[in-house]
C-alpha cells in the first residue's frame, strides 16, 4: 500500500498495562499506530457493551512513542466502536488486541474482553487479531512474545482475512529457544470448575468469589492447549457466526410445527 | 424420566423483569424449576464473569409461583454458575434464559447476555435455551410466546441436545395468529452502525452515549432476520466452539515458520 498501514491497538487489562506497551512497539514497527483502550482493568468482560452509562474517550500520553492514544472509559468492545466511528479518520488496515496477560485459548476465548475486541473489528469487516501471553503476571515477560506479534501482523496486513474471521494468538510463557514454532490449531474443548469461595461479611450475610480449576476435556494433538503445552505458538481462526450449521436438520426433523 | 425435570431459568433483564415471570409460569407447567437470576438489568453484558468483586445470591420470593428463587448480584453467567456449583443438589435437566425483552438474533447474540447464559450452561453439558420476544419494552405482550416456549422446551427435554449446542429462539412481536409457525434458522450477516450521541458535561468535558442502528447485510431466506421479518418464530442452533474451521488449512499456507 502506498501509506503507511494504519493500525489501530487496544486490550483488555487497561491502557497502562505492560502487554500492550509491548503490543504498541511492536506496531509502530509496522504502520501509524492509534491506541483506544479502557482506562481500567476489563479482564472476564466477555463481549460486554456500554448501554447505560455514559463514555469519555481522553487524548492521553503514556510514553515517548509515535502513537496516538485515547483513554476510553469503555468496554473493549465500547474502545472499538468508538475508535472507528469517533477517533479515526479512516477504516484502519488491521485491529490488534492484547498483549492480554493471561490465557485465551479453548474456552476461555468466550469470557475474553481482548478477543472481543478483535471480534468487533471483525464485525466491522477490519482484519484482526488478539494476543495473549500465558503469563497473569503484572510482570510477565514479553520480550519472546515480541517477533511472533510482528509476523503474524505482517502477514494478515499482507494476505489480509476472509470476511467473519479473526485471529486468537496464544503464546507459552517461555524463553525464546524453548518456543519451537507457531501451529495453526482448534479450539480445545475445555471448561472451568469453578470453585466458590464462601464467606460472610461481618454483619453474616453470606458472599462469594467465583475461583476455578481450567479443565481441559480434549486429547486432540491439533487443539490449541496441546500447541501451547507443547511449546508452540497457538493460532486459532475464529468466527463469530455461531451457528451450528450441521444441526439444523436435525432440529428440523422435530417437527416442530406438527 | 421417573422424577420431575429440573429446569433451571435465568434472564438478563433482572429477576423482576416481566419475561422472566413469564419463563416462569410456563416452566413450571414442565418441571420443577429453580430461578437463580440477576437483582438488576445486565443487557449487553455478553459473557462477562465477574472476577474482581463479591457475588450474593439471596433466596427471594417474588409471586406465588411453586419456584424457588434466588436473586444474584453477578452477571447471567455468573447466575449459572453459582447455580450449578453452590445452589442446585443436581444437575439441572435443562436452562432457559430469557424470556429477553428484546432481539437476539443474528449479531445481537454476540452481546447478548440472554445467550451467554444459556452458552455457560450449554458449556457445562447442560440442554439450554435462549429465549428472545422482539419488543424492548417493559409492557411487552408475552402471552403469544408461551405455546412456543412451552413446545420447543418440551422438544428439548424429550430429545436432548448435543454436546456443544444450545438453541438461540427469537420470537416475532406478533399476536397468536399472526405468527406462523417455527422455522430453524442460521444466524444472519448483520451488524451495528453506531451513532455516539456526542455530549459536554457541565464542566465542558465531552462524552459519549452508544446509540446504533442494526442493519442486516443478509439476503439470505434461511437466516434468522428473514424468518422473523416473515412472522416466524425462529430457532439458530449455535454452538461455542469459535474455530473456523474451514481457514486452518489456508493459515497453514502462509507458512509462517519459514
Amino acid at each position: 500500500m502506498a501509506e503507511k498501514p494504519l493500525i489501530l491497538v487496544t486490550n483488555d487489562d487497561g491502557i497502562n498495562a505492560p502487554g500492550i506497551r509491548t503490543l504498541i512497539e511492536v506496531m509502530n514497527q509496522l504502520g501509524d499506530v492509534v491506541v483506544v483502550a479502557p482506562d481500567s482493568p476489563q479482564s472476564g468482560m466477555g463481549h460486554a457493551i456500554t448501554l447505560y452509562s455514559t463514555l469519555f474517550a481522553d487524548p492521553v500520553k503514556i510514553d515517548n512513542g509515535p502513537q496516538t492514544e485515547y483513554s476510553c472509559s469503555g468496554t473493549p468492545a465500547d474502545c472499538v466502536k468508538i475508535a472507528i466511528r469517533e477517533i479515526l479518520n479512516r477504516t484502519p488496515d488491521l485491529c490488534v488486541s492484547g498483549i492480554n496477560h493471561g490465557s485465551n485459548a479453548s474456552i476461555n476465548v468466550i469470557y475474553s474482553g481482548t478477543m472481543s475486541a478483535a471480534i468487533e473489528a471483525g464485525i466491522e469487516g477490519i482484519p484482526a487479531i488478539g494476543f495473549s501471553l500465558l503469563d497473569y503476571g503484572h510482570d510477565a515477560n514479553f520480550e519472546p512474545s515480541k517477533p511472533y506479534v510482528k509476523t503474524i501482523a505482517e502477514h494478515v496486513l499482507k494476505h489480509g482475512l476472509p470476511e467473519g474471521i479473526v485471529l486468537n494468538v496464544n503464546i507459552p510463557n517461555l524463553n525464546k529457544e524453548a518456543i519451537k514454532g507457531i501451529k495453526v490449531s482448534r479450539q480445545a474443548r475445555a471448561n472451568w470448575v469453578e470453585e466458590f469461595d464462601k464467606r460472610q461479611t461481618p454483619q453474616g450475610k453470606d458472599y462469594y468469589w467465583l475461583t476455578g480449576k481450567f479443565v481441559n476435556l480434549d486429547g486432540g494433538e491439533d487443539t490449541d492447549e496441546w500447541a501451547l503445552e507443547n511449546h508452540y505458538v497457538s493460532i486459532v481462526p475464529t468466527q463469530f457466526d455461531l451457528t451450528a450449521h450441521h444441526f439444523i436438520n436435525d432440529i428440523k426433523n422435530w417437527n416442530l410445527n406438527d
